[in-house]
């Protein structure tokens, strides 16, 4: 830190990503990136931008929103477009977050929520998960404070059906709730029909995952016209050009090869079930994932113990050193073969250990 | 504007980015962009990566920042890349202002700076520029402020020597003195190596203009190790995977190909002579221009009566329509071509309209 950092600072603890190691080729099941490539369309469309960058990207993203709208069933007015949804979070806590708006949201959740609400100076709550890591919706009935919920949560997995969702939303008609879907596409179904009903309603999503675009960078938050404006005056006060001219090209080409999307997202659901009966085969305790990731433990290993091994065996999966998370790990479904690879390598520890 | 959000923003005016019309072909001399592609070998790599997508971006950029540590002579500890400079514009007024540390910077300069502060809730004091549009360096020095200063400046062109830098860095040892150098490559002498003898000095950088790749957005802050651990601080609280995939190779590509980037700029530089040359046998007054534009006026002609007649003819220029800038143009520099067509065109306007 330099002598000239703001104080208003000094307790800010920032995010720590997934490792991303160099030093060998490793079975990357550690960050929840999708195991098949970009749809060949949002590539073509990619690569075609690469020889136009020396123009500004459009602030609007015009022709992305058009099809997006379409695709998801609202107005072009109601989506904006972030540099990876982080942003979208971020813009959010900024426009409806303050000392008379705390937050409020689970304790086990994505890290990142307590990360913004630190950066922006907002109060917060951290409501603990139930002891089967479920979330007790009426512990988010008729709040005060500004919502934040991952649907499908991370790193558990779990998963609120929409009508819990509504509950929460319908409780809570004087303040904003903030749905993060990250991981809605294996498996959930998502709440952006209800922000036509919900004027207090912030769906957000992530082309990270479910359509293989963690390196290109893009996310979006639907919601009613009014709340839409109010992140673009945040965007505009920010960075008005933060989508670049690449990566919205490639998210056209994904939205518009629906088909690669809904095949890749089956796939994955196909090796979840599989990875999780063989984990279930060989002593493990899975919570019930609609994600594209299992959270998983094994009794009598300790997670620390059993991410240790896997690594030395050149397999990268995540474990939060925290008192509830610390025996478990979390671990992304990559392809079948990675999956093979991964589950023929825990037979092996087992047998190393037990 | 919806009833959720926050009052801290009531009085938040958001940056206007230029004009980028759909309705026609323009040319394009309003947002200083480049008329030249970016360079081949940036495009290629830009495209390898489009197959790439599925996995994160590199939040410490390692390549990328590698190379450019060579090409600006400084430790790759030293350096930051952002989402287009306005993004660690952004970061630093976070980092390096606050009520303790108000920030100052001229009138006229880069819009964002009144945003930025604005955005953050930090005091901000805009001093006039003298009456002939430069920068009295007399009023930076011994300040107990943040200083932002863009040089060279816009919209106006003009730029302070690297002994008068120095100066304002010199005399203000307790305080950050961020130099914006947007423009630097287009005759300027760049601020990085005082880098290494001023712990208190931020210089910020682009890919948008030299390099061609306003669409791709890449920017980058240059300074001692400390200052670069406090914009690490807060990006990897706002967003550590900022830089996506495509953009990071193409700004590699960028570097490894310093003899494009030079005959650019050497281009542009002949072309801003030989336009301003035209300009003034016309009866302009042209401020003298180390950047990629050039700020111009014409007695007797209103600046936005013939920015209207230029958008009639097909040329977009930009006008800002405040007092004492009302009279002038600014004026990207173009192709050769697109500014023979420039100049035809102001011809045959003054024709018609004396």
């Amino acid at each position: 830190m330099s002598r000239f950092f703001s104080h208003k600072f000094d307790s800010l603890t920032p995010y720590t990503p997934g490792e991303q190691p160099r030093d060998q080729k490793y079975i990357k099941l550690n960050t929840n990136e999708s195991p098949f490539p970009p749809s060949p369309k949002a590539q073509e469309r990619a690569r075609e931008e690469a020889g136009k960058l020396e123009l500004y990207s459009d602030p609007c993203c015009t022709a992305l929103t058009a099809k997006a709208a379409q695709v998801f069933g609202v107005a072009e007015d109601e989506i904006i477009f972030s540099n990876g949804s982080d942003e979208v979070l971020n813009f959010a806590f900024m426009a409806f977050c303050d000392e008379a708006h705390p937050a409020i949201f689970p304790d086990i959740t994505y890290g990142f929520y307590k990360v913004f609400a630190a950066l922006n100076g907002i109060p917060y709550t951290e409501v603990p998960l139930k002891e089967d890591f479920t979330i007790d919706v009426g512990d988010y009935v008729n709040q005060r404070k500004t919502i934040f919920i991952a649907n499908p949560n991370a790193p558990t997995g779990l998963y609120l059906s929409l009508a819990q969702i509504e509950q929460i939303v319908a409780s809570n008609r004087e303040n904003i709730v903030v749905i993060d879907e990250a991981y809605i596409d294996f498996g959930g179904e998502t709440a952006i029909p209800l922000t036509k009903k919900y004027d207090n309603l912030l769906v957000v999503g992530t082309f990270s995952k479910s359509r293989s675009m963690a390196g290109a960078r893009l996310g979006y938050a639907v919601g009613c016209k009014a709340l839409i404006q109010d992140l673009n005056t945040i965007k505009y006060s920010v960075n008005p050009y933060n989508v670049n001219r690449m990566t919205m090209a490639a998210g056209l080409g994904a939205l518009e090869d629906g088909d690669y999307f809904r095949t890749n997202c089956e796939k994955i659901m196909a090796t979840r079930q599989r990875t999780t009966e063989a984990l279930e085969s060989m002593g493990f305790t899975v919570l019930p994932s609609l994600t594209n990731f299992v959270f998983a433990k094994r009794d009598g290993i300790p997670g620390k113990a059993l991410y240790t091994k896997l690594r030395e065996k050149g397999i990268l999966v995540r474990h939060f050193d925290t008192p509830r998370l610390t025996d478990y790990l979390r671990i992304t479904i990559g392809s079948d073969s990675q999956m093979d690879t991964f589950i023929a390598t825990i037979k092996t520890i087992l047998e190393e250990i037990l």
